[in-house]
């Protein structure tokens, strides 16, 4: 099987468990309670952080089956925060799609994803026993830190000194830990030791923050074409990126970027163009581009590492380090 | 111990308890993501859920600490929902102090709110690992049931019929379940059978009940010397309690209500006076009160039937009969 027919596979098998097991709290019931959990999990996605739980589950002795509630959870879990960090971010869409508090509304938004974060750990419940206790601290310490990763996101907007290391820790808590509590938990699903679990947390750990690194580095330097999604967006809303804090910190590119901070042309706009060129070309003067390539190669070296620490046969280990090279062969 | 006695010495221990678990978390780090639920829980309260836990656990031969995680994990459930609640009602004040999205702002009241939510599954861990799963699946099936419990109270407001078994059933899902699994689950984490266990579930249940359909009745024919509070909130916000909705199906009550409806009065005035003893008079000859004080004494008997039911010794039901019948004694 190739590594794309067996992400489609696993895919396949989490969107129907999902669909199974949301079938118990059906949309129009409660009040309209759960009809936005459906309009958002219908949006779709990659279900990377549930296929990598089954896959792992897979490879660790299985059956993925399994780690099939850790994986509804954690996916459960993950639209929960989209649908809560939607409204602190004020973002009109997601996925091309009106947002849950716009297209109903601001009490709509948080109560059903309060209901969302329960239904996460009731999908959790069905765990096997033995490894519950272990699954739900991992679950819990993780959900923890995604909420603080996402204060000290936006905490950063409005703080004016912010470093590359403490910009790393953020997207570390923010958006790393949940892929690594995913590869984790499917591990400890299948009866893998403490200690295996834990490279498989590295492993997730390193590709969840290559993958972000690689976000960021595409919404600037990427073809909008491949994407899908516009180039710059980032820039224009002076997001502190890793490449704008990097260029920030080089003496010759900082004026262009504090000339343009602040300024919001629409999109498509001259001007929009204009800072977009003004503001890439700083950061490849200042050699960003270099540095985030750099840092994507470290990190998927380190996945790559934890993973032989694993000693998977040839066989075994080709679609986890398809996952992780998977990011260096987007940058180009 | 008179019955006083036992609930101090039990509230104490739950106080104790939460703020050694808290010091993990302490205010002032993450970007202070912690500070509002430092402050919410620091505005104190009766902690009535988890000294049930407590003595349910004890009554059921303990020792009580081995329920104090799932006492700790539904008073840091409750005041969560609170702090969510705060936001969607508007509400500007709690215990008499500026509630958490007043005194931070909305998104402070949302994300410090989900990571609260954490903290009690966080705590909830450490119950003896016999009775984790029973103890994790009412938990999350009671989160569940509050909250469909409070869409269903906010989409009252925008309901023209609402009857007195729709409201009974919202209220047994926003405030009597969380009762009712507090009791539930100090069973459990004693080791009682899942028949004595459901057993107090129920006695839970009515006392919670009772309970609310109390506070609505002091909130309109208590005197505000005894309850703290300005009597006749409720009437004056047009609230659907029970007293109002059995009032409305009454031919000749209802002009009246209907004449009053949308006229919101500040506090203290002269019309707002006039509004409430109008009303006031309008349930008391629609006999809603009778109403009331009928249904309470119902679901106290219910509570003390199932208490029966568990063949305490007179000594160790005592302090449970004590509970129940607080609700009878202060309708007076």
């Amino acid at each position: 099987m190739t590594n794309d027919a067996f992400h489609e596979r696993l895919k396949s098998q989490v969107d129907s468990a999902l669909a199974g097991f949301l079938k118990g709290y059906p949309a129009g019931s409660r009040d309209g309670l759960y009809d936005p959990i459906h309009y958002l999990m219908d949006l779709g996605g990659k279900r990377i952080r549930p296929v990598l739980a089954l896959g792992v589950c897979d490879v660790e002795g299985g059956p993925m089956e399994r780690a099939l509630p850790a994986a509804m959870a954690v996916e459960l879990f993950h639209n929960f925060t989209l649908m809560h960090d939607d409204i602190m971010d004020a973002a009109p869409l997601r996925r091309g799609r009106p947002t849950v508090h716009v297209k109903w509304d601001e009490n709509a938004a948080i109560l059903s994803g309060d209901v969302m974060y329960t239904l996460a750990l009731t999908a959790l419940e069905a765990t096997p026993s033995e490894a519950l206790p272990d699954v739900l601290r991992m679950f819990n310490a993780t959900a923890r830190e995604v909420c603080e990763g996402q204060q000290t996101d936006m905490a950063f907007e409005s703080r004016e000194a912010v470093d590359v290391g403490a910009y790393l820790g953020m997207i570390r808590l923010k958006t790393s830990v949940l892929l690594a509590a995913s590869a984790y938990m499917g591990a400890r699903c299948a009866g893998a030791s403490e200690a295996r679990a834990k490279a498989w947390y590295d492993y997730g750990l390193h590709v969840g923050l290559a993958f972000q690194i690689q976000d960021d580095y595409l919404d600037t330097f990427g073809a909008s074409g491949s994407t899908g999604k516009q180039v710059g967006g980032d820039i224009l809303a002076d997001k502190k990126t890793l490449l704008w804090l990097t260029a920030e910190a080089d003496p010759e590119a900082k004026p262009v970027l504090d000339a343009w901070k602040g300024i919001s042309p629409a999109t498509g706009t001259e001007q929009a163009e204009a800072k977009i060129d003004a503001v890439r070309a700083a950061m490849l003067a200042a050699g960003a581009d270099d540095v985030a390539r750099a840092l994507m190669a470290e990190h998927v070296g380190a996945a790559l590492q934890s993973l032989a620490s694993l000693e998977l046969s040839a066989d075994q280990g080709a679609w986890f380090e398809g996952l992780a090279q998977h990011v260096t062969s987007r940058t180009h």
